[in-house]
């Protein structure tokens, strides 16, 4: 609101409300319009805002006045200490990726793709749609919206291989993003105390919702193509695990994907043990090189649960995405969820349906590969040419994001620290291990930040990795 | 979309697809406008429809083709009832206010008010200028929006005893409901295995969300005055309980309100023993005889956890709640719930604080009281009429429901079972127990159904129960 004439009028009627004692009248919304110059629908804009933060109140029929401060005073919060208890060693605060940072900043740090690249013209158009059709003031079943589901269905089965019966409307369970999906799925097929396999490093937010439903953390190694098929027949056999847990297409951070070859070899290994694959194709829509092609497509007896959301490819505010599963595991994944949050608003679901379905959708998906392919190989230059002591552990074939090593003995938060001061912000990898970090790594997004800007920030990466070798 | 020509036309075109060969292209639109006597925007929409389903797909600049039915094997999940272990007790399915029922039937069970009483015009104002703003391209802060927290608080803070510092900003956090928030707390705040002190009977999703995060549960009897504070005190002392979840203010589902003294003497005793009141007010504008007087208002020391919503007082598909809470627990609240969801959808952030910053908010709460009132009289009296059998617990002063006794010995499964018979949906109390429940009763709930049945559901209420008496 800071750039347009309601923002500065804020900014003004603020510092009046400020010198103004408790009670005070506002002058009329005519007055306000003759002194400032602007439109009644501005001067109301900025009383508005100012009823939102508190600062005046409006009296239908009689004005708006301000409001009496309260004379603070000092809480005694210390007994909470005691009540809490010591501090949970897994959810400290809010991970990197999750911080906010200085506006003129280049971040590097989110896992959100530049507004510019996804298709804002479909989803305000949808979600007007939507604004007026039922969605809006109607509640939602607890498994969501027929056509949505349906949808995702259909997107499942896609990848069905020759025989493989594909999933249908029942087996897809609408979620509100992926986050609240990976805990539901963690309690409901594993448990609190249960093991749970998974890949080393691997998504952060998948290691926050293990460690929130108590889940026992079974990782193996995993990179560019995938874990060792044995290695994970191993940790299934060893740890009585219910669940393995991975990100076979396009892997957060590494950008890594599975061969057709361990695919098969680890399913294979999923049956024998009678458990359960947790396939994440977050970046099912981020795709740069090489077309998705979900695992999910080789199973009809329920041993892939498979989760894809529309979060990074349609816009942050449409917090859809799905959970596809079969028989009592979809059950009682589907009570859980309604449990966790009864069901997915409407409007979100229906302007998430209308998107998808619209001649343009395919269309922007194109758009965005080509955008994110030149987004990728700007930064991978940027960094070659500026930062050659970092090591770019493999060129993404799809995904957001590139893994890079830092030169042996240099610590990742000094780097990444010392970036921030420069306003460059970066994530320190060691948020992507379950266990100790097996080397320096930084984690660098390309798709939320300024292209304009790799240049630089890669400049500042490199002097900053010289500087901190120096110092050692 | 049944009632509409797009939906008609879905039904034609669907027993079109369904004897067309896989692989059979679809006339074109203006084909079909000219077979069906429709507009080119109704075709559009309802082959639309149809791809959604996965009956057909659009090949760009080609045409649309029907799609190659697969042939369904049968799949073994038996494997799963191994994998997953004996069927959870606590969390058995969906609660019955979670299912839904026949389109005709007299919806009693619901938790939702009828559209009727909602504002709608407000609603879907709100909602096409948030799909014009930034809210809907967005990514949101973990907390929420800045304005919308500011509002909450200020809610909170409007309710401040003299003397008290009433909550800023920082102490509201955002939430998509409070399902998922209930969650959080008891996560937080008590933790896997710790007690938490609860009202019985209370919410059923508070049971829930126990059962989910692993809490145990230290049930107090409650009625319409709320619970003895001798007792709540002993229990707190006894059971080392970190927490009292509680609705001071309108409970469900007796409708009960505590009174000043027994809201004084519980927080006197929350505070002697170092533990939080999680003070759930979901029925804040719900009110209808007297006003809410939260006691969130009496605290500035952290030690009340409170929880407002407005999925209930604005739209089902407007699902934003918060939690204002003070210290080192709003603290590990806002991780948790972060590592929950990361955040709630900007658009239904800026839709909701678009919603309660117009005039006709305050408008649209006293219509909503004047509604619940009546539709509260108008079964009341039903009830007296056709089904004297059946004891009102207490005449409730706000929320949504009433709580009724029905005859000693009888019992209250097959009272619903067979009102459900006869199309009229009603919820048994014993999901509102945390132990087995003192007595039979049900709970009806008079916001959601057809008025004008009142009447005819009280008849059926009242003879089923006369049966049912007879039959023992």
């Amino acid at each position: 609101m800071n750039q347009d004439s309601a923002g500065r009028l804020v900014e003004r009627l603020r510092s009046w409300v400020a010198d103004a004692p408790p009670g005070t009248r506002l002058p009329s919304s005519r007055a306000l319009v003759a002194q400032h110059g602007v439109s009644p629908v501005t001067v109301h804009k900025a009383v508005q805002h100012l009823v939102a933060q508190g600062l005046v109140e409006s009296r239908p029929g009689v004005g708006t006045f301000t409001l009496t401060a309260p004379v603070p005073r000092t809480a005694d919060l210390a007994w909470q200490t005691a009540a809490l208890g010591a501090r949970p060693a897994l959810l400290p605060g809010l991970a990197s990726p999750q911080r906010s940072g200085r506006p003129d900043a280049v971040e590097l740090r989110g896992g959100y793709p530049d507004p510019a690249l996804l298709p804002e013209r479909l989803v305000r158009a949808a979600l007007a749609r939507a604004s007026r059709g039922d969605a809006a003031v109607q509640r939602m079943p607890p498994a969501g919206l027929p056509e949505l589901r349906a949808w995702f269905a259909r997107e499942a089965g896609r990848h069905a291989r020759p025989g493989v019966t594909p999933p249908g409307e029942r087996d897809a369970l609408v979620v509100a993003g992926l986050q609240g999906a990976l805990g539901s799925v963690f309690r409901t097929l594993v448990g609190s105390g249960g093991a749970l396999v998974i890949e080393s490093p691997t998504y952060w937010g998948a290691l926050l919702a293990a460690a929130q439903t108590g889940v026992r953390l079974v990782p193996v190694p995993s990179g560019p193509d995938g874990p060792d098929p044995d290695v994970v027949d191993h940790a299934l056999a060893t740890s009585g695990a219910r669940a393995f847990y991975a990100q076979p297409t396009f892997a957060n951070p590494t950008g890594g994907r599975w061969s057709e070859e361990t695919g098969r070899a680890v399913l294979a290994a999923v049956r024998r043990h009678g458990c359960f694959l947790v396939e994440d194709d977050w970046a099912h829509d981020l795709a740069i090189d090489v077309d998705p092609r979900p695992l999910v497509g080789h199973d009809d007896d329920g041993h892939v649960v498979y989760l894809r959301t529309l979060t990074k490819s349609v816009s942050p505010a449409l917090r859809v995405g799905a959970i596809v599963a079969r028989g009592p595991a979809r059950d009682r994944i589907l009570a859980d969820r309604a449990a966790q949050t009864m069901y997915v608003s409407g409007v979100l679901q229906a302007a998430a349906l209308d998107v998808v379905t619209q001649p343009g959708w395919a269309r922007h998906l194109r758009t965005l590969r080509a955008g994110l392919r030149v987004r990728r190989d700007e930064l991978l230059e940027a960094l070659t040419t500026h930062a050659p002591e970092v090591e770019v552990a493999h060129r993404p074939v799809g995904g957001i994001h590139l893994w890079l090593r830092l030169p042996d003995g240099t610590d990742p938060a000094e780097v990444v620290r010392r970036c921030e001061q420069q306003d460059v912000l970066l994530a320190a990898g060691d948020e992507w291990f379950p266990a100790e970090p097996t080397g320096p790594y930084l984690r660098a997004g390309f798709a939320g930040a300024d292209r304009d800007r790799f240049a630089e920030a890669a400049q500042v990466l490199g002097a900053v990795v010289r500087e901190v070798a120096t110092a050692r």
